[in-house]
């Protein structure tokens, strides 16, 4: 069986926007998972407009990677989802975020940081340069690839330090960004990764394809998902490792959860 | 002028639990600031149950270096007050979260992961080891110290890969734990340190005083605080660094915000 | 086709010494290739003793993962054949360093550090706590497993600060040491595993094999080896990916090489 | 007392090149220096061609930070007083690599990597952006700048993974590069800086020298210097912190050392 990816679409451009509906006719989830069927990935297909956002706790719990574009909506997406999907990735589920998530509310939760950077709308050159050599999310890629058509997202970008700067872009008109970035939180594997304005066809891009393909199988954590990544087990003092004798004062009684 | 900072206390078990108020007459963030203000900094304390929990716009604006303590009562920290406190550390302001801090709102915020860790309060000894030699939160301590009655966490601790481990602790029951921990969030300074619980002299201790001492010069950023750290600058096309020209077709309106 | 590991043995206590001898019959480097075939890896084994010490080019460019053990005889690693290895790790080869490894040539040629701890040979206790969470390296084990007999490494241990602590040890003498550290130099992984001194049955252990183990499959690079890792290639400005004109004096002429 | 700064220079170009010797009259190292000095820094320079290429053991003894540039004559530098170099870093001292010094011999020993890089020697346009605001290495400086005539280096630069990532350079050929990237080795701080062509007057410039002046600061460490980095101690059964008794088998005599 192959991984199970779940694509989450905004939804609102491809159904609003003539120039997003004519570049991706199967709106731009729909043309992400079929790549990835095609490479042999199980991948379906959630949107905002779904009930809970199609991001129930039974789809989450048969979601091996998370995929996620969001942009114009990112206020609408619920919080309890949100914590919802945070919980599955500290379990041990991937995701990755595309482009404008980087503003989106599980990207920023995740993050614990600002997210922000500048940008400009004008349809100009990306160049991007791989800066980890056969990392696995560069696998197959030449050392450099070019998007003729993309907005400008510029430094500094507000993320923490990622584990590991595995693309960064130029672009035509002066600037520079971290565009593919990973990280880790609790048992899940993160990845960011920058291209994809609704307005060009940057999701038809062979390399980009490549680029969220072998992000998925980085991304991918084989082992079992934690039932409960928050859980603050108390060790009673007769179960030590080690013969240790309780001594002095102590706040809590015998068996009683922990503050949080 | 020295450096300013102000000590966070929760302020519940010092008021309710004889042990407790025995041991810190001062309460803990009254002792804490005490040690500070010895060795030359500007220390000031704030709780809970000050106005907006003591950090106002005006008192954060004041502060180089937060230092927060608290246990039992993290869900009383209202969030509209964490925003303000993570705003303030993206900005620049330097954090140390002591101790039950680990599952404080502001903390888990800015990890954006579980935080989680085993526990047991037997009044078991605790040894510090010091894991990056000459680091200047470990200034002037031995290779290892120890406390004879502490608390014990164990691993695994639910946090992100750090920048650095500044110290592992070694406790009698046979955990160990990572318990020095540093990270940034946007240009803030964060520095996590484990030991301190409430029934125990720990905060009266020359190492742990000396660590908490090292860290508010560690974590103090000179730097003026950013005015706005979420701002996502517009970089107009006709203020391109280089010449570029519009192309394509775009979603945004010339002097438009972008999406949040 | 499996994994081609190849497991380098010091193979002079084994030869030496009547415990050792004992202990592993098949010598330690036959030891850990037994398990690793029984694991369906495809792994062979040399040693110090075997000309160009089993590391010609020729079982280099054939090996996926090397695992290295040596201890007594560090210094008799001839320089030219340590540039040999590391050129292989920077080109994409995966490295496992063993126990007393932390002093051998080719280790701390990657680490660039001292690398040094204390110690002390003794029998005593050793725990491992696993402190990555589902790490690929510590899947399918416990949050900790237990060593009855082995040797003490103490922090601070010399070396960077990696890209993740997989594993902290605690001691029953009472120091605690990072056992499993992640890096990457080049294209090439490379994991630290502690554990292993040659009077203990270390490599008996079932959770020791399944480290290494998992520690084979997390440094495998499945991606071609690169020919010339240290290749540092001019671009002529008539090549440039944007057009570009020659401005100001130069030192170097047209098609020669870099300086180094 | 300032901060104690040794700029070594290779001091060939200088010497040799006319257009070098019109840009630096007062050498690279020494334009290097006395802006260092103007700022308050207690700066002197030593070059390849003195005794012991300037760094005897007094000279680094008495060295806070040292700054290395070099470039044709890396292969001159003798391999024993690249050790005695490393050693200082490693027992604290602090080290600034300029430009070509990438792939000077000490820089390559630290990062245990081959530290290669595309370049061209073209006169074009570089433009530094920070990437970590608010970083002590660009207090002061505007959020990117400009350096009109530069050598372009460009990705994947063959590093490991840096502790942060402060600069990322745009180059008018289309390339991008990591320009300033810190790490830590024992217990020296290493900043690499990219900057520095010795036919352009990039040590001129004034963002450059304050980036130099912001570096020395930062990297610079109060603690003593460490006597013997690569000590690695015996720990006596009867000196351990917790009692054990011996156990098992073992190699090593009473008061034996440890092999290396």
């Amino acid at each position: 069986m192959g991984i199970r990816v779940t694509v989450w679409g905004e939804n609102v451009h491809e159904q609003k926007n003539k120039v997003v509906a004519g570049i991706y006719p199967l709106t731009m989830h729909g043309t992400i998972a079929k790549a990835l069927k095609e490479a042999g990935i199980d991948a379906s297909t959630v949107t905002l407009q779904d009930a809970e956002h199609g991001l129930t706790p039974e789809k989450l719990a048969a979601t091996d990677v998370l995929i996620w574009w969001g942009h114009c909506a990112h206020g609408d997406v619920e919080d309890a989802i949100v914590e919802r999907v945070c919980d599955a990735v500290w379990g041990g589920m991937g995701i990755i975020f595309l482009h404008s998530a980087h503003f989106s509310k599980p990207f920023k939760r995740l993050m614990g940081a600002p997210c922000n950077l500048s940008w400009r709308e004008a349809g100009e050159r990306e160049r991007l340069w791989v800066t980890s050599r056969q990392h696995p999310i560069a696998a197959g890629l030449p050392d450099h690839f070019e998007l003729e058509y993309e907005e400008m997202y510029g430094e500094p970008f507000g993320v923490p330090e990622p584990l590991e700067t595995v693309f960064v872009s130029w672009f035509a008109g002066g600037e520079v960004f971290r565009s593919g970035l990973t990280y880790k939180r609790g048992a899940g594997n993160i990845f960011y990764f920058r291209p994809g304005h609704e307005t060009y066809p940057t999701y038809h891009d062979a390399n980009v394809q490549r680029v969220i393909l072998n992000a998925v199988n980085w991304a991918y954590n084989p082992n079992k998902r934690i039932a409960d990544p928050n859980h603050a087990p108390n060790v009673p003092v007769d179960k030590a490792l080690e013969p240790i004798v309780e001594r002095g004062p102590r706040l809590h009684h015998d068996g009683e959860e922990g503050y949080r």
